[in-house]
């Protein structure tokens, strides 16, 4: 798991003292000693140890060493830091919500990091603040997350106004979900009306995406033949559009035909957004060509559902299912790691296996077990 | 909620002094006097009491009218009746099992009952016993389940070798799962070797009936334009096969194209079954032209299913999530019921809603209560 790619790449914030064990995309155990660990992108003076109204300040001043800093609390998995990224997150829950929160998934050679960098530099140069995030439950550097190829978006990360972050790692679903949903709100607090959130598309992980964003894009390449490669099946009832990338050069006109295939495709299949009409669309992110328009498709959907109030009520309606999700998961988890339960549901799984006891029977056995192992 | 249709329509078995208050599309509270209600088919002689002895050797031979009485119980909702029908399916689970399973769905229209019927007779004529069973969770006479209509099905009610019996109702889904999956094994047992499980396509049912079989068939029919109307949206990628049904006179060249369509898209979507082709298929209820060609796809199916062993651990597999999936949904109604949990939970939306409370926080604060209250 040691890599020093992260020195040689541009990451907002390295703790000298502590190796690579402060990055979210190492820490399996804990941070013990994030407060006092020194660093800076000087490597020259030691990072002073921050209150919580240092952190307030310097994320609402745009301060990205500090936004960093804080992130890396909220990410941590040490008990001691839950209850200041708490305290933090409450404090700054009134200056979030002001941006627009893109998801943006594809299978590996899509294309993604390429298309986040050209996007999040055109958006520079609008003058957007554009945070890019990632999502990846499997997490780790080997396993193509944005820091872990030290190439992937050089000149977005050279933007002043880009704030590039890798994935959060850390046990459960929820335990992931809710670490980049609150790096949203830091991020929407320090600023950022754009937040790009990616995802390498392991597992669950593109709905989980889908429940952190407002709009969800889907990126696909051309197939080699007849066939719609280079999506990954399932996910395309997810997207709110589908963005043919690398429609350049000899590609560019069997890309317009995958576009044209996949509109055919959208056409019968259930839209991910009530009163939204799912469509694909090409783009090179070499060329640029189509990115701009990409970001007018994006626009066009927030305005709307922004004017019809769709907008608060699904990001309510995602907190809302995102708390009874994780408690549910909770009491699940509690259920499935107790002895007694796991010791009867493996002797009822054999005897229903052999048939010898009916579903229903086996039903109310393991009740009963989870019941009173529950009133413990 | 009366509706004397199942005086002039062929219901197995009519519980004379009971009014339709026996009949599992109308119990809603249970039926406490079942095992005394008189009733038969000639409404001469009253219903003689059945020890569970009665109802075991009576199904095995295959006696219609005890098979009946014994679903009955089965669908039950009085406490009674539940030790009897558990003790019932425990004797004759070992004689269940040895039936193909198929599933049917399709939209208000798609001629799911003229189709069950034209397949049931084709079935008959081949010396098969087939049972015709529904589950519509939101079941009510007068919602278009098969007992509801009594025009269905009048040819297939006249063979000696078909057994049609209505949805069970009865409350949450798990209730109903249960007394559909216990219904195909009571059939089974009586040496049914079809079962067809029609479901009207409310809310989860489709799911939930997938869940309960080997096979699942989507009845489809030509759309009025060149969209693919006549199919829920997200039903498609549970189908096993896609059957365009009404494929006659005029309408045969249009359900073609149809057909075509469906084939298309389902190249692009992830089958249902692994290691099975999802396809389009074409077929008369009228002419019965497709008919026995959709019954070779299904049998062909099977085959594959049962030579590499999927058939079986595929049920095994369904059974053992019911019983996790029941156990699950009792836990939840628990924690969902709670009056405190209930208050709790609408203070936290509210304070949510109002962004006065960080989501993890909130979560944090539902654990507790759910955790205090089911240790009570």
């Amino acid at each position: 798991m040691t890599d020093n790619s992260y020195n040689t790449y541009k990451p907002e914030w390295v703790p000298l003292d502590g190796g690579g064990e402060a990055f979210a995309s190492q820490i399996m155990t804990g941070v013990d000693d994030l407060d006092t660990a020194k660093g800076s992108q000087s490597k020259a003076a030691p990072a002073a140890k921050l209150s919580l109204a240092d952190y307030v300040d310097g994320i609402l001043a745009g301060n990205r060493m500090i936004l960093a800093r804080a992130i890396t609390i909220v990410e941590s998995n040490a008990p001691k830091h839950f209850a200041l990224s708490q305290e933090l997150v409450q404090r700054l829950l009134p200056y979030s919500g002001n941006s627009v929160r893109v998801g943006i998934t594809g299978v590996p050679g899509a294309g993604k990091s390429t298309f986040i960098e050209a996007l999040g530099c055109y958006l520079c140069r609008q003058g957007k603040k554009v945070a890019v995030l990632a999502v990846d439950p499997s997490s780790s550097l080997s396993k193509g997350s944005i820091l872990g190829d030290k190439t992937r978006m050089e000149n977005l990360a050279k933007e002043a106004n880009a704030f590039i972050r890798p994935s959060p790692s850390g046990g459960t679903l929820g335990g992931v979900t809710r670490k980049s949903r609150e790096t949203i709100l830091l991020c929407e607090a320090a600023g950022y009306d754009t937040v790009l959130l990616e995802t390498v598309g392991v597992g669950q992980s593109e709905t989980t995406v889908r429940s952190m964003v407002d709009f969800f894009l889907v990126l696909v390449i051309t197939g080699a033949g007849d066939d719609l490669q280079g999506i990954k099946k399932g996910i395309i009832e997810l997207a709110d559009a589908i963005l043919v990338n690398k429609a350049d050069g000899d590609n560019q006109q069997k890309a317009l035909v995958t576009k044209a295939d996949y509109n055919q495709i959208l056409h019968y299949l259930r839209p991910a957004t009530e009163g939204w009409t799912t469509k694909a669309y090409s783009c090179s992110s070499l060329t640029g060509e189509g990115i701009e328009d990409i970001w007018q498709v994006i626009l066009n959907f927030i305005e709307i559902m922004q004017e019809n109030g769709q907008l608060q009520s699904k990001r309510q309606q995602q907190t809302l299912s995102w708390v009874k999700q994780v408690a549910e998961e909770h009491i699940r988890n509690i259920i499935k790691q107790n002895p007694r339960v796991q010791d009867r549901m493996l002797q009822l799984e054999q005897q229903l296996l052999a048939g010898s006891i009916p579903a229903t029977l086996a039903t109310q056995n393991l009740i009963t077990i989870i019941e009173e192992e529950l009133k413990k």
